[in-house]
């Protein structure tokens, strides 16, 4: 593989921990970040909790090149991640005249009440991350992106974010269907992978009507590799006798 | 808050982290843990690699009473799972005359290739979880429950296992929607919440139509104490001068 530039993403909030919502923020971050070319490498979804939350950046950020929050920036008592964040960066957390500003773009000044007020508390050192749908802010420290957690807000926010970053090359992938038990292609897929180091092969195995089959998946960051490799999966399938067909598999 | 059991959930595969599918276990999983009295306290979304996947497990493992993985079981390459488990655990990974036993309920014996059997290694000491679907079984071995990603698999699987877990009390919630934006309700919920430490109060915010709110979300093992806070949280609306509904927001 080319060298990649790693990202972890902490969803932290117990609405999802709690089944009350399915996640919406995942896979949004991943194929955006995906054409950064920069890889996600681990989600942690974690509650509302001091400890957790000042754990997991600390060692995350640690390992990975960037690290991307969603959720727990509002301005209620459960909303608990700027302090932490603080508290994890070892620095203040201080109202921001710059995020003030930003509330009041949506906030008429006698509804900016201390809870709203909270909103702009930013640990000392953060930069401001442009909230164009309700201004509330997000923001970055370090290596860390602080966003927040409703859907349409958080786009908005890490579309302004990932423009900034570095990434390497975009992390590309290409899919093939094949309509056989995974058993069935596991060997020679296996081989069709040894001689292809360079392209990160995955196989994804469904259930359709009855039928068992597998999507095979093929991720790297040259277009030409993909192809030529997606080949060898179509000619291992005509060589088995196996149904394949280009591209993955539509949603049911 | 009652005395609660808690647990982890272990995602295994590239598929959720490239951005390719949507995760479908999480809330599944979610949702029947609080039945059962025992609380979904992380997720952890990690990629099929040796190191990730070991070190994740024992550092949940050592923190969690129990521990459910999804996804790597099956037969190809990239289904590192079983393997994984038995070096965090230290013991060998061994052909299971059991799991070979299932294996040839779904499939032919002279289909039966070396690929196919991978799926019957099964760390020693390790007890099968009952797969009604394919059969290829899932394992339990200490506090670790592997299970399939398939989600229509991976749910006939924990609904075996679910049965057999020693939970608390279960985990109910109960749901005030408020139409108001969320800074205008902190403080008073955030007294609501001082007042009432054995419930858990989350806020939940929401735009529908241009229009902020917010989902009041109480978690907690005794109904009656649910819907004396909800009552709490209705009347705060009233005083307020801010609509309030009984119940979550319905899907958009």
């Amino acid at each position: 593989m080319a060298q990649t530039v790693d990202a972890a993403l902490i969803i932290i909030g117990n609405e999802v921990l709690s089944g009350r919502v399915q996640d919406a923020n995942v896979r949004y971050i991943a194929l955006k970040l995906n054409d950064a070319g920069i890889r996600l490498r681990e989600v942690r979804v974690i509650g509302d909790f001091e400890d957790a939350i000042i754990d997991t950046v600390n060692s995350l950020r640690a390992t990975h090149a960037y690290v991307f929050t969603t959720g727990g920036i509002g301005p209620t008592h459960d909303d608990i991640t700027s302090e932490c964040i603080a508290k994890a960066f070892g620095v203040p957390l201080k109202r921001d005249p710059r995020a003030v500003e930003c509330l009041l773009r949506q906030i008429k000044p006698e509804n900016l009440n201390e809870a709203r007020l909270r909103m702009a508390n930013i640990p000392e050192g953060g930069t401001l991350i442009d909230n164009p749908i309700s201004h509330a802010p997000g923001f970055s420290i370090g290596n860390v992106y602080v966003m927040a957690g409703i859907p349409r807000i958080m786009q908005a926010m890490f579309d302004g974010v990932v423009a900034t970053l570095n990434g390497g090359l975009p992390l590309l992938s290409r899919s093939v269907t094949l309509f056989a038990g995974e058993g069935t292609i596991a060997t020679p897929l296996a081989r069709i992978q040894q001689g292809a180091p360079d392209v990160e092969i995955g196989s994804y195995p469904f259930m359709r009507e009855g039928r068992f089959g597998a999507v095979i998946v093929l991720r790297g960051t040259d277009a030409a590799r993909l192809a030529a490799v997606a080949a060898e999966v179509v000619t291992m399938a005509e060589t088995l006798g196996v149904d394949a067909r280009d591209g993955d598999l539509p949603p049911a």
